[in-house]
């Protein structure tokens, strides 16, 4: 494993039974002193990794990478995509994001409008929010899973139980299909979010990224909370690990993040094709015409 | 326009009607002389000032902005994407690659599965090949034209005018609906593309880039500079210019799409989003509540 890789490690839930949010703190940095000039000439170089990792992939052309984004408002998601993306070439990299759902959206099964969404073969594919929306916002408003149109004898205790082994059970069968899952919950704390709302609100420039919903959101803080512990404990796996990133410093965040996908890449074996002895034999064909020219 | 915009109007075809593929030199590099870090220099320059103007257009929400690549092998379509858009945040750009159609889109008009890739309001869509192939490949091929089923009283001598004005008419409705659309033909000379197919078929590492139709597609070169030339003619408009760049030199072709995007998005009038005296009465009452925690 590559230094840049293990940096994440610590942060790596496989096996969510033991797991307890509260044992993370979403201020640490690894004892990490990050000034600015530092964390961006560290996250520079773990991106260039990156980027040379991900042009294997997609000139192999045969396994697929989906991370998984999920985050209370404020926590840095999109800043993150953003920086430990950008640089990677976009033609081997799609980013969706899932907002409420649509009419024709809640008339299909909850996986239909992100499993329309996975990344082709060679491809990461990033999710800004997910299917685990269908176990942590409306677990939080049942009156979000009261309009999904379920048939009432469906819809019991057992549902979230119910669906984080359908999740589960949808993520092995693209482990399966060569598609690796990274799952990341940016944890920050309750003070942080506070202070990021208070930056949006005073200053204008950042005021559109400003909804009162969000505002809203934050008084079920302890619910989401809640949520969030049910679903990694529920859904963290070898195939389809839970990334918990303290989030209260953003190039940390970013850094941890950058490492665990650095770590899902390297895992994967990755090279450039080889052409066998007939393709080799149809190529120097190829080439004395051309030299024939 | 800033000064970057300029490089790329000298090849901008708005009014197709004089064109000629013969008056654009391949190897043209508007007499600069490009060493490799001047280049590179360069280069990062435009691409940090696109990325910021995608920013805009991100969090501005209304526009959107569809770039077609079109070229012969090897003119460097995939290059360009990858050293013109790296840099710029994934989640506000998607790109598509369309190859031969499957079954399922044979059995559609062949608009329709471009169609689905379109980019969304307040992103970048970039189209590797695109519809225009049905009056490139389709046209030099055309047993492909009779692959698609379509009522052979519908298949006329008149098909290519038919499919110039029916993709002009698309191209209209979409800069209707907010789509700038920006089109893009990768100018390489017959000479230069039989110097990077060799040098692909003696590289190893870059064997895997060579494919035998390549080879038997370059013996067509006449058909398709004449398809190209009367699709050009046919589609170049104010709404939709195609930009015939020279592509035998990549840092200049590279420089040459940058200033084309970066004119484009120059020309949205964009702006980050501001909020109204009603949202800004809410917003300060959330700003209260947060303080008051």
């Amino acid at each position: 494993m590559s230094k840049a890789a293990k940096l994440s490690r610590p942060y790596r839930v496989e096996n969510g039974r033991k797991f307890r949010l509260k044992d993370v703190d979403p201020g640490d940095t690894a004892g990490m002193k990050l000034d600015k000039s530092k964390a961006a000439d560290a996250l520079e170089k773990g991106v260039k990794l990156l980027a040379d990792l991900q042009d294997k992939l997609y000139a192999q052309d045969k396994r697929a990478l989906l991370l998984v984004f999920q985050a209370m408002d404020a926590a840095g998601k999109d800043g993150t995509i953003k920086h430990v993306m950008s640089g990677v070439n976009p033609q081997g990299c799609q980013v969706f994001s899932f907002k409420a759902p649509s009419a024709e959206e809640l008339d299909h099964d909850f996986l239909w409008r992100t499993m329309k969404c996975l990344p082709e073969r060679g491809r990461i594919g990033i999710f800004n929010r997910s299917y685990y929306e269908e176990v942590l916002v409306v677990r939080v408003h049942q009156e979000i899973l009261r309009a999904q149109k379920l048939p009432p004898s469906l819809v019991t205790k057992k549902i979230w139980k119910e669906r984080y082994e359908d999740i589960s059970s949808f993520e092995r069968y693209l482990s399966r299909n060569g598609v690796a899952i990274v799952k990341f919950f940016l944890h920050v704390s309750h003070a942080e979010q506070r202070k990021r709302f208070l930056e949006r609100l005073e200053r204008p420039e950042k005021n559109w990224k400003f909804s009162l919903a969000d505002a809203q959101e934050r008084k079920r803080w302890d619910d989401y909370m809640e949520a969030y512990e049910d679903a990694i404990r529920a859904t963290a796996t070898p195939y389809a690990p839970w990334y918990v990133v303290p989030a209260d410093e953003k190039p940390f965040t970013r850094l941890v993040v950058a490492s665990a996908v650095i770590d899902a890449l390297e895992g994967m074996d990755l090279a450039y094709p080889k052409v066998d002895e007939a393709k080799k034999a149809e190529l120097e064909k190829a080439r004395q015409a051309l030299e024939a020219e």
